[in-house]
């Protein structure tokens, strides 16, 4: 695959479920009509970001959400990065999944968050995920038609060993739906985009949802797309709305080539060992 | 301890050895008089950046170079990072070498450059460090009085595994002289300095020869200080000038609580092997 044409949806995420799938139907199908293939959308889009919160709106696999997703990627025929949604396992556990679909409606893969979110900034942001979910156990890589995506879901962004790992194991851009504070986002949003892409030369499509006011959690917004020079090639801003870039997969070649940061790893004095992962 | 003063000479390089050593003697002495307990000197600060007049600029250690930086570390009371220069071994080879010095004006640790940069950016920059110069085999941890610091030059920094394993091994600063281009300094100076010090929760102390306009090789200059929330606490501009700031590891202990990334790293999916630590 030479070039892909990727839609982001940088959704408003309400405390209705069905009003949150029927915008999320309503925004890839509108990505889709400008030539989007690919359509990522942010992290628990269906659900809003209170932890007391997800039992309830948690689902199984296959349930409701991923039923529809699966259906619009058959309709639009194109590969849909699920964002993530609470997922309630057979044995009760709650993960913040992302689940991955090809052209067909099939299921790709599925990322369980590896890294719960547990912050203490005294007078910003409190939270402790890990009080109601699980962590996943599997680094995600998705390999569909000469396509190779890391898939992370915003916490596990913050470890660059994921990041690393993911593009040794042959991934041309990560995926990361995340719902960042607008503390830390301000602070470390596009840092960290950036410097994963550069340090890995690789693509970066970060998708947040969309800034809401009503909302007890802020998420920062500004979904990017990043290039593998760590330029910022779409960016949005907090509210709403669909940001898309055409990836070209010669560009990421050239950059290797020309400055071979992966060739120039020593890895006979350092070497990175990771386990499982699901392909 | 909890707290250093540190000076960070971002000197202006000439063709001519002994003007640089008088500039650096000069410049070193000035900013102890400003306070600075830590001083850091640039990359290759006593010999033009030219591959091709290494060989010429080359000592071995001890040396001229060294035996000056040992006295004016003893005279000053400092801890004196040597920025780099061009070591000749006993069998002649050449190595891109950081000697860094103590109060007593002892040899603490060296760090010989691990990753050499080959680079070919066309109609930009084309650089081949690896035609002339050896690479290093360590990683280099100093230890001292409390302190603890992790060395790299230059292109050592664009490998996050090499900060990773300073900071695991208990690095509260990173230390890098580093001499970029302006065609990467421009793109990716800043963003390395900061994300390192992110996603490693430390300081970054990052030491760039001035730009010098009659120099084939045009250094990025904006040596900076960054704290271990990725805040630029001090910069240079392009010209020859000391930064100076106060490392407070209070800050830094704290931060690591409130995000406690090095705590939350899965070290049971993935883990980080290196071998030989030279301390």
């Amino acid at each position: 695959m030479h070039n892909i044409k990727v839609g982001v949806i940088q959704m408003s995420v309400s405390d209705d479920k069905e009003t949150n799938l029927k915008k999320a139907q309503s925004m890839i199908r509108k990505a889709c009509q400008q030539g989007a293939q690919m359509v990522v959308l942010p992290e628990v889009f269906n659900s809003p970001y209170q932890i007391n919160l997800f039992p309830d709106y948690a689902e199984p696999y296959p349930g409701p959400t991923t039923r529809l997703l699966s259906r619009l990627a058959a309709e639009q025929e194109i590969l849909l990065v699920g964002g993530s949604i609470i997922e309630k396992d057979t044995n009760g556990k709650l993960y913040n999944s992302s689940f991955v679909f090809d052209e067909k409606g099939q299921l790709l893969g599925r990322h369980r968050k590896m890294h719960l979110f547990d912050i203490n900034l005294p007078g910003k942001v409190v939270f402790r995920e890990s009080d109601i979910l699980e962590s996943g156990n599997n680094i995600t890589i998705i390999q569909h038609q000469g396509l190779c995506l890391g898939l992370m879901i915003c916490y596990d962004f913050r470890f660059p060993e994921l990041a690393r790992a993911a593009v040794l194991e042959g991934a041309q851009l990560l995926v990361v739906p995340a719902a960042f504070t607008a503390a830390t986002g301000e602070a470390h949003w596009d840092l960290l985009m950036r410097s994963r892409a550069v340090d890995n030369q690789c693509f970066v499509i970060a998708v947040s949802p969309a800034r809401n006011p009503q909302s007890s959690y802020q998420a920062w917004g500004h979904s990017m797309i990043v290039d593998p020079w760590g330029r910022i090639i779409a960016e949005a801003g907090e509210t709403e709305s669909i940001i898309y870039a055409r990836l070209d997969f010669k560009q990421l070649e050239e950059i290797r080539q020309q400055l071979p940061l992966l060739q120039h790893r020593r890895h006979d004095l350092y070497h990175l060992n990771y386990g499982r992962l699901m392909k």
